[in-house]
């Protein structure tokens, strides 16, 4: 019985020690990756302020959002954590994958900052980008707008075409990641497209 | 003994379920908060990057080095999970609460990006704020430009001064927090000298 007993120790303590959402306020590994709704929409990743942050960008302009609505706005990028770390190791996204767009309204001068743009409590808009091999493409586009879950944007869609034939690393903005760019240099991971992108910019100046 | 192995497993299930390093990428509880040197230097935490992000700013007055600069940064601001945590339960920040400040320089048009700006690989700066009772006034700031650990900056100084009259809970600029600040009104944790900053400028207009 006690041989019994340490033998549960063993099994439980591994168990015990996968992501703990109220100590890493990470999400769990099922909250982490994509979770779709019975008729296969995808569920708003309610947690993704706790996951790994990849970068924020002001008034960019590939975002027709940003771009239609007319005044100053941040995008802040996140992914999950365990995707980040295979992202470390390889240089590329695993599947399953997803990364939230999170787009912010922009103020100026308030409080002590007299100068520049802080970020401000208004969220303008929340895109996600998942990695899947059920989808076609193996990536998917979502977007929220309110709603808890949202149905993929089907193909052909300007989203889709912008990051393939743009974007870095496997059809995401990689470029934009400052922590990640380097990484996916020195792991040969860089796209085709990107190359062609850059050595044509470089020819040019 | 059984009754022993038992109560070793409520013993080890605990310490099993604290925060994962290789699992949630956000560093162990030690490595969590401020590490100091034997001399009594902060060391730099080195996977700040893992931790909760809070909030990135362009081209902000109140640091010093961005007014200096003459060029365009941005201000991502990160803090260690556990304080984050502790945070969203009480709207004030924990003993051993660090902040880290992490100045980044901003590119314009690049890539596919035609306006507006996005962050550089390039870090310009590393300020970490770190809540500790044995420092005078129970915070204390650390500059790094290369090296990994840090002298606390002495008082007075203008950082103390500007985060104590100007900082909307506990010296820090949670005014500047998009998802704090309005936990913190709800708490009550807001500062006097915030307040009173927010109420003349309501007056003035």
């Amino acid at each position: 019985m006690l041989r019994f007993a340490l033998l549960v120790i063993v099994l439980i303590v591994p168990q015990q020690g996968a992501v703990q959402p109220s100590q890493t306020g990470a999400g769990n590994a099922v909250a982490e990756g994509p979770n779709y709704t019975a008729n296969g929409e995808l569920k708003m990743p309610e947690r993704y302020r706790e996951w790994i942050f990849l970068t924020s960008g002001v008034d960019m302009s590939y975002s027709p959002n940003a771009a239609m609505a007319g005044h100053s706005m941040f995008d802040n990028v996140f992914v999950n954590p365990s995707a980040h770390r295979a992202f470390l190791e390889t240089g590329t996204w695993p599947d399953k994958t997803t990364l939230v767009l999170e787009i912010r309204g922009s103020e100026g001068a308030s409080s002590i900052n007299k100068r520049g743009h802080t970020q401000s409590p208004e969220i303008m808009g929340l895109e996600v980008h998942v990695k899947d091999a059920k989808l076609e493409g193996g990536w998917g586009f979502y977007e929220f707008d309110g709603p808890k879950s949202a149905k993929v944007i089907k193909r052909p869609a300007g989203c889709y075409e912008c990051h393939e034939g743009h974007a870095a690393v496997d059809t995401t903005f990689v470029q934009f990641y400052p922590t990640l760019l380097g990484l996916a240099k020195s792991k040969g991971t860089l796209s085709a497209a990107y190359l062609k992108e850059m050595g044509a910019a470089a020819g040019s100046k």
